[in-house]
């Protein structure tokens, strides 16, 4: 959101969006199910690098998807037919998702592991580490927002035992690119490190909110396999499916995307404006921070900036969390992560005070 | 298709298209799941009119889906879900559909019946009966585009009881509205009366090709209920199938469309374009009959122009398609149901002339 509370769009978007409406060459026939080609290549491009060793391999492909609900159906729906072994789908991530739904509907038992510590205030590798462990053989792992959690090598090569010994199949879930810290290729680099150890895996990578087309439904779910004939043989299935779901994905959200992509001066201007958006992201929390230093509130309130991205734990626990609801009609989830972009220089004093007195006068557990 | 074979586009889409992305007030946030509210509002008023009797007992209502193929989609899944009894679903149109897709992975099983009689060259009421009369109880009903079939009063009677008596569920396949006729009301009257018969139905509502955008999914899963009770439980229940399968409905089709159904001056340019390009390509069909009198290719061909619509059956037997495929490089589905608006005057001369040839020349059976 913009500090005038409305959803952010990069300045690009508007004159990208004015020039294809002028542009009476193009073409509007329905895309192939598939989707759009060109979107598709530089969307991948944008993932793993444009000298991608997997990308020149062609063991990376992609099906242009309905948003990333469309993603996640979409590869739900192939790993149902495809992997029957597979009954159980485990979400890790640091909020409730809504992926859940579709898995459940699809007869799998979800489970949903949150790896934040209210006790240390951060993400913890141990609780991932320790969820992944237990998981049955030939699960599906759907990997969400775990870029605050920071593990050490070793760590990361015990996660890769036991995804391989498990042959557990990893699903990426990658909403936001460049906007947990503005850096487009340090927030990939987790995936860039899954190809690099030899894994197939899903990615729904969503282009809406890095770019701020919310309302298009762009999406892509992305495929990584170990060889071309693979990757034929998924893509070729996946378009089926995509063609009962919706015949063929929508056009103009991509078109906008492609046409930024792939234009070296927009490219620049849409990275640009990626990391001024983090910029007053960063500022935001770092003005809470401070009035809730002024303001004297017990307990220390560095895990608000230490978390990257635009949501993130106040640490506030249940009856904190029921206060701001009742007493002060501010909305927050129980797990009190909020999207840290809704506060803006008219709110700021009201819920940081909010804070303060839910803190300092609500009754102990 | 245009006669340059592009695809047909309204122009009064360009022109809307540039001054939405010219619009700075425009809000592109995510829509609700059950997709925008004045599309719904306007895509049904379209459908029953402004002043429809069922509108206005609030037990008509719509979910705005990605397309037509999106539309069936979501209803097949409501049916499976609810309406766990039927097995069948039977689908009677002139032409293969691709739902029977959807349906089979639904477990369905599906009938396809065409209503085209080969050897009367027209659309036959009595096959149309005889299929309904045949199914099982309880089962979806699946009707594509039947406006050439001519129904006696009496055997509008008869459907109507069978419907009823075997409590079949009809779900209309509405993909071209004003693309038969010109004539947006005329079109709909089916729609009308099975409403006036106090019947519950789906209906997939497209205005991709009626509006010329194609590349944006803009689809409607029509639902019409016998009281606003179960319209309200249909719906919550719709809206949380969509919400699984793609979250939100892309906008900018939905956004263009309903700026020209709610201006009085953009609706009467719109309209005036569904009928010319009605009208070309009447006088298409005309010229193909005219060329192929003045060839003297035996047979009557009225057939081509008493069909209405982009899609009619050229009348040819097997050999002659095969003739048209193998020696002229003509890829005419074995139905030999085409689109009219191909033919354009850069190729007619070649077409005709290949179809006299085939009707002469080609082996009989």
């Amino acid at each position: 959101m913009t500090n005038d509370n409305c959803p952010w769009v990069s300045g690009v978007v508007h004159k990208v969006r004015r020039q294809i409406a002028q542009d009476p060459s193009l073409n509007y026939e329905y895309l192939p199910s598939k989707g759009m080609r060109s979107f598709i290549q530089a969307s991948l491009e944008l993932l793993f690098g444009k000298h991608s060793q997997a990308i020149m391999e062609n063991r990376v492909g992609g099906v242009h998807t309905v948003g990333d609900s469309g993603a996640f159906q979409l590869g739900a729906q192939f790993l149902r037919i495809w992997s029957r072994g597979a009954q159980v789908a485990c979400i890790i991530s640091s909020q409730k998702e809504p992926h859940r739904l579709i898995f459940k509907d699809l007869d799998y038992t979800v489970y949903e592991h949150s790896i934040w510590d209210p006790n240390q205030l951060c993400a913890d590798p141990i609780l991932l580490l320790d969820v992944v462990e237990h998981l049955p053989l030939g699960s599906i792992l759907v990997i969400g927002s775990i870029i605050d959690c920071k593990l050490t090598q070793g760590q990361w090569a015990k996660l890769m035992f036991t995804i391989k010994s498990k042959q557990i199949f990893p699903f990426f879930d990658f909403p936001c690119q460049g906007l947990s810290t503005g850096d487009l290729e340090e927030e990939a680099i987790i995936l860039q490190y899954f190809v690099s150890q030899g894994l197939e895996f899903f990615c729904s990578q969503s282009l809406s909110k890095n770019f701020g087309i919310y309302d298009e439904g762009v999406g892509l779910l992305v495929v990584v396999t170990l060889n071309n004939q693979h990757l034929l043989c998924v893509l070729s299935q996946l378009t089926n499916c995509a063609q009962a779901l919706w015949l063929s994905p929508p056009a103009t959200g991509a078109r906008i995307i492609t046409s930024v992509l792939c234009n070296p001066v927009l490219l620049g201007e849409w990275k640009q404006s990626l990391k001024e958006a983090v910029e007053s992201m960063i500022l935001i929390k770092e003005k809470v921070k401070e009035k809730l230093r002024l303001l004297g509130t017990p307990g220390s309130w560095n895990h608000i900036t230490e978390q990257t991205g635009i949501h993130g734990f106040l640490g506030l626990n249940d009856q904190q969390v029921e206060y701001l609801i009742k007493q002060k009609h501010i909305y927050v989830p129980r797990n009190s992560r909020i999207n840290f972009t809704c506060i803006n220089t008219h709110n700021i004093d009201y819920i940081t005070e909010s804070i303060h007195e839910a803190v300092c006068f609500s009754k102990d557990p």
